[in-house]
């Protein structure tokens, strides 16, 4: 018996295949970015339930129907909905146009960049500005519009672009759902058109997956060519119970899985829940100040308090930021 | 030389190969229903234009698309439209909950079948008979009542149920457009729910892809449970205008082809059509009144009037039932 009991090339193998676990692991990981917490363990629990064929509770591809809020859920909603910043510095662009805004509020609150005073005016005033700023054009002039801004305008605290400021493991379920015959929607308070702007590019969903609140529009005929005029009144507030409904009248169908981060997505959680079978029910909990921020019973934005009592109750996972997530942002280093 | 210049094995061979050619050709075709006229040539030039690799007209899946009415267009219509018919039979169902309705128009007319007064209550007397057998209770159990109705009625004309009275050259479009990539949507005035109650299973068409008129709709609670309760108000008309306007807020995007069959499909025809590249822009032209009815300038229901000047004008096909189809119900012999 010698020295080398095995030859040097076979050593050298293994030695290799021992560096390539990692690489292997991570390859065959598709929640990179989740920590092995309890919402992970509750996620990947439920995709094996309702995709494993021979499962009491397999479903089939058709009805795996996955909604997800945007604003707190998929991208962060802090100091403002980025829509009613993106809202306000239309007000600012249009104010040559529109002189009487200087004394009528809540566009005076905007021009003066009186917080307060447009505090005071609640969503009645926000849905003010977001009419305004979103009709009285066709679909395809404000979806360039949108995406101008969103191009260009940056987020006050991270100076990065609006649509880098999504979450990085939220990306990844929406992928790890989809690679698991979900269709990922997306069931927001935003307005349709808006989100419709940056959904396909930046979370993957396409622009028939996007349900959102929606102005009334108008069949019209513009120098000989059709266009559809978009309108400055509210057709859906798609918010709250107005989450149900659009999901019915749309989808037509129950989800099997509900993913939310607010009181505006209780009755979209308690809807998809009290449907038979095996279903996920999920709230991101805003626990990270120094990554993204901290608030949830007490905050004006994406105020969590009943949805957070009733997740207690029901046992619907609640993913603690700081805890579970590894990464926030795509641009953030682990 | 012999006389048998060929083994006679080889001879079998080929005879069976001759007897097999047709079936060959039959299996080869996707549209065995349609007759090789102007109608099929030009939906096979326009499938080939969007779908071949390298084509100048090439689009990619997620563009493709296509839009159908549905009454008239993929089933028939006649003596009325069918959901009216269900609509009158419901009026009759409910009566005894309803004594007003003795005395009430458009509800007299219906209970005393008095097809001339029910006449002259027009649109707005067809939306109120809809608006009050369809609302007023959860959509589940308006979906039972829909597949309820559906699964027992007949035809005063064929005695058959009203979903075999589908037109087997659409099924087999239907079929050929999803082969070829393209999401077939159903775009029609028929209230969205009861034509979900039978749209997936008759045409293939799921759920979310039939988009219709629509009632309000309240989330409730209803003994501890959620549910959706279906209200007696008009949420969208989706006729004329109305049906670009519901493909923009439920798609978000212009299809590449529209078929339809009366004026009230006009603008979505034209709203396809009014778009970049090459689309597809047809009507079905009611004139078999042997197979089915012959009608459109001055019909009451399905009238085809302006819709047939602006394919004459702007070259839409035109699909001539009597001459371009071979069968017109799957129940039919060729």
């Amino acid at each position: 018996m010698g020295q080398r009991l095995v030859p040097s090339s076979v050593l050298r193998s293994m030695l290799y295949l021992l560096l390539l676990i990692p690489v292997l692991a991570q390859a065959a990981d598709a929640l990179p970015s989740w920590r092995d917490g309890p919402s992970r363990q509750a996620i990947e629990a439920f995709v094996s339930a309702v995709t494993g064929e021979g499962s009491p509770n397999y479903r089939k591809p058709a009805e795996r129907i996955a909604v997800f809020d945007n604003d707190g859920t998929l991208w962060s909603e802090q100091p403002l909905y980025f829509e009613l910043l993106f809202s306000m510095a239309e007000v600012k662009r249009l104010a040559p146009e529109h002189p009487e805004w200087k004394t009528q509020q809540p566009f005076q609150a905007v021009l003066e960049d009186d917080h307060k005073a447009l505090a005071e005016q609640g969503m009645d005033g926000m849905l003010k500005i977001v009419a305004a700023t979103h009709s009285g054009m066709s679909t395809e002039d404000f979806l360039a519009r949108s995406r101008s801004w969103l191009a260009s305008a940056r987020h006050p605290k991270t100076g990065r672009p609006y649509t880098e400021m999504v979450f990085q493991p939220m990306l990844e379920l929406l992928d790890y759902l989809r690679s698991n015959g979900f269709r990922t929607y997306i069931v927001s308070g935003g307005e349709v058109a808006f989100m419709r702007a940056f959904a396909e590019e930046v979370y993957g969903i396409p622009p028939e997956q996007v349900i959102g609140t929606t102005l009334a529009a108008e069949y019209k005929d513009s120098d000989g060519k059709p266009i559809i005029e978009r309108l400055a009144k509210l057709a859906h507030n798609d918010d709250g119970p107005g989450k149900p409904v659009s999901i019915e009248a749309v989808i037509g169908r129950r989800p099997l899985l509900a993913f939310g981060n607010s009181d505006g997505d209780l009755q979209m959680l308690q809807w998809t829940m009290a449907g038979e079978g095996r279903r996920f029910a999920a709230l991101v909990h805003h626990t990270d100040g120094q990554r993204e921020w901290a608030y949830d019973r007490n905050s004006n934005v994406g105020r969590l308090d009943k949805a957070l009592d009733a997740a207690g109750q029901q046992g619907w996972a609640v993913v603690d930021m700081a805890k579970e997530w590894r990464r926030v942002y795509p641009f953030d280093k682990e």
